[in-house]
């Protein structure tokens, strides 16, 4: 079970002290993904080193491989690639709904195929507690019904009221297969407050100790989002950590962060960094972030929150070839004040690995620290 | 230019110091092939840490990319992947006759067609040394006429009177364009010692800071390998390094150590190493080195020197999967002894990049470890 404090506060934004089994996060925390076993190109070692403090891993990546009896085997995935420090994992629910060949929705779960290898395999509530269990989380997500990108009102009112029944199964299922965890309940219901209402009456009915806000950032208007995730922020409990998830670029986070959510995690830093798309400081990292939450809380767009926080470069521009500023003065990672642009773009252009290592250095030592300067901001506020 | 001294000796094995316009240089010693400015997966750090002492760079692959212009602009490719130690570079003779779609040999140069993007490139004599001065090297070598793997006595003689003439040119054109630099004459002659002993003479009335063994490791068989390795070491200057180029197994690097070579290059470490192969010391370095450096004197089979060595091991073989035992604990570089052969396994099966990272940690540091071992051995008897 966790425990959640909250210590400061800033009009609705809020820093906090989540404790799990494998240690104490400060809130509000950004989640590396460790997909399958890594935070792809990162050693743990790694991410701890850029101010990593929980990561999150993928059920349904990791119930194809390495599969559940291989890491029940080994003790779990933290043991496998050697990190010490908290996880949450999340159900599967979202990769089956957007990975998979879906096969079909039933009450008891949801068949599909994997998208390895083909094999039909079976999600319910209780399979999702026991690989999560196997995988050795600190957090448990329950698993959801996940309305696609885009969906009537109709199919959202459906999947919010099957995750609703299919949250109770895996609260049970998670008492049952690991007690110490915490396992939290997620918000569905769209682009409609009523139907997010519902379902976070209905979650807080059952008990979680956490929530999260999901289904969102799957295609909508950014107006829409931060209009459902500000409305469903200010009705979650106060004492239990808020977990938006899935989300999302920097200025978003910074957002969510002003209207009282407690926890992200997102694939941009990293995924970004592979394609050679740097998020870079726009001047010094606390000025910055005090500026995009002076907007955030203001209400600004997004892009005028973004303006405040970074510039984004794709690395493999011609403009880069002979330029020899280092990737990011304002980044605080060594390899970012050590190696030029003109070196990192020629790493991209030769298809050096070494380039993908020193992008995602780059980015997620960038939300790393953004996230920091948020816990500041609340703290001295 | 460079300064070689003997520093001690053993049977026909030497210990030496090297000294380059950047540092000196502890010989016997392995160069890690940094091909298109990095050694692939690692940053320039690490390599030094593991035990490097100087890389080798591609010449044929820096000339297509990032390209000599670039490269005289950034000032070498040193300052751009941050390598602050001694750097030899290949002429690219051996890439034009490997890589790219060869065109013509003529007597001024030749002509032939980038394996990337076909374009039409010539190299001579004069643009290599022209290309290595822009990479930035402190080791220069000839420009050479490489015969194909297994070729006519005819084609090996033609290629070595060529190879004397651009030896001349090749020296000349170094002295213009970078006198601080020293420049190795290339000994070809396949597997007939006669050609060899004309090609060594040629190259010495010429004169050069070293001297390399090239046109071996090419598909002629271990035997032959080994027998005109140990000839031409004997006849090779004794007051200049003796470099053996492009090779190769671990047992094949201390028997030539053992008949006098000072140096040495090869892709087999690394990229063994992204195939998932793996050398793992059949016991203490130390030890297994004393063994396989008595066994290559007494003129043991290739195979005799390299069970006393290592276990190669196929990471991907099912046997790991769930192997918790590090990936080897007689490799000093902390990931080997931090990271257990069932993560590392998983890791290559996901397709995950941090794979190829630790399986290249292990190799190179096997292979460093093996010439400490090598020079302390030397240093000692």
């Amino acid at each position: 079970m966790s425990n959640f404090e909250v210590l400061n506060k800033t009009g609705t934004a809020r820093q906090a002290l989540l404790s799990t089994p494998s240690g104490a996060v400060k809130t509000p925390v950004f989640m590396p993904i460790a997909t399958v076993g890594s935070v792809k190109t990162l050693l743990a070692e790694e991410v701890k080193s850029i101010g990593a403090q929980i990561i999150l891993s993928n059920t349904y990546h990791l119930l194809l491989r390495p599969g559940p009896e291989l890491l029940r085997q080994v003790g779990g995935i933290k043991r496998l690639m050697n990190w010490q420090g908290p996880m949450l994992t999340d159900s599967g629910g979202y990769q089956v709904f957007s990975l998979a060949r879906l096969n079909k929705i039933e009450e008891q779960g949801v068949t599909f195929n994997s998208h390895i290898d083909g094999r039909s395999l079976q999600i319910t509530p209780e399979i999702s507690m026991d690989v999560q269990a196997a995988i050795g989380a600190d957090i448990m997500m329950q698993f959801d019904d996940v309305a696609a990108g885009v969906s009537t009102r109709e199919r959202y009112e459906e999947a919010m009221l099957r995750s609703l029944r299919w949250a109770e199964r895996s609260k049970a299922a998670q008492r049952d297969k690991n007690a110490q965890s915490s396992i939290f309940g997620i918000i569905q219901g769209g682009t409609h407050e009523d139907l997010r209402d519902r379902s976070l009456e209905g979650l807080v009915n059952i008990g979680f100790d956490g929530y999260a806000i999901g289904g969102l950032s799957v295609g909508e208007s950014r107006a829409d989002t931060f209009r459902i995730a500000k409305h469903v922020a200010s009705l979650m409990p106060a004492d239990k950590p808020r977990y938006f998830m899935g989300g999302g670029m920097p200025e978003e986070i910074v957002y969510y962060v002003s209207v009282g959510i407690d926890m992200f995690d997102c694939v941009l830093p990293t995924r970004n960094a592979r394609h050679g798309q740097l998020f870079v400081w726009a001047g010094e990292p606390a000025i910055c972030v005090k500026e995009a939450f002076s907007r955030a809380q203001e209400g600004a767009a997004d892009f005028r929150i973004a303006e405040a926080l970074y510039t984004k470069i794709q690395i493999t521009n011609e403009e880069f070839t002979s330029d020899l500023g280092v990737i990011d003065a304002h980044n605080d990672v060594v390899s970012s004040q050590t190696y030029t642009r003109a070196y990192l773009r020629h790493l991209f252009k030769a298809g050096e690995i070494l380039g993908l290592r020193l992008a995602t250095l780059q980015n997620l030592r960038f939300y790393m620290r953004m996230m920091e300067e948020l816990r500041k901001l609340i703290v001295d506020s």
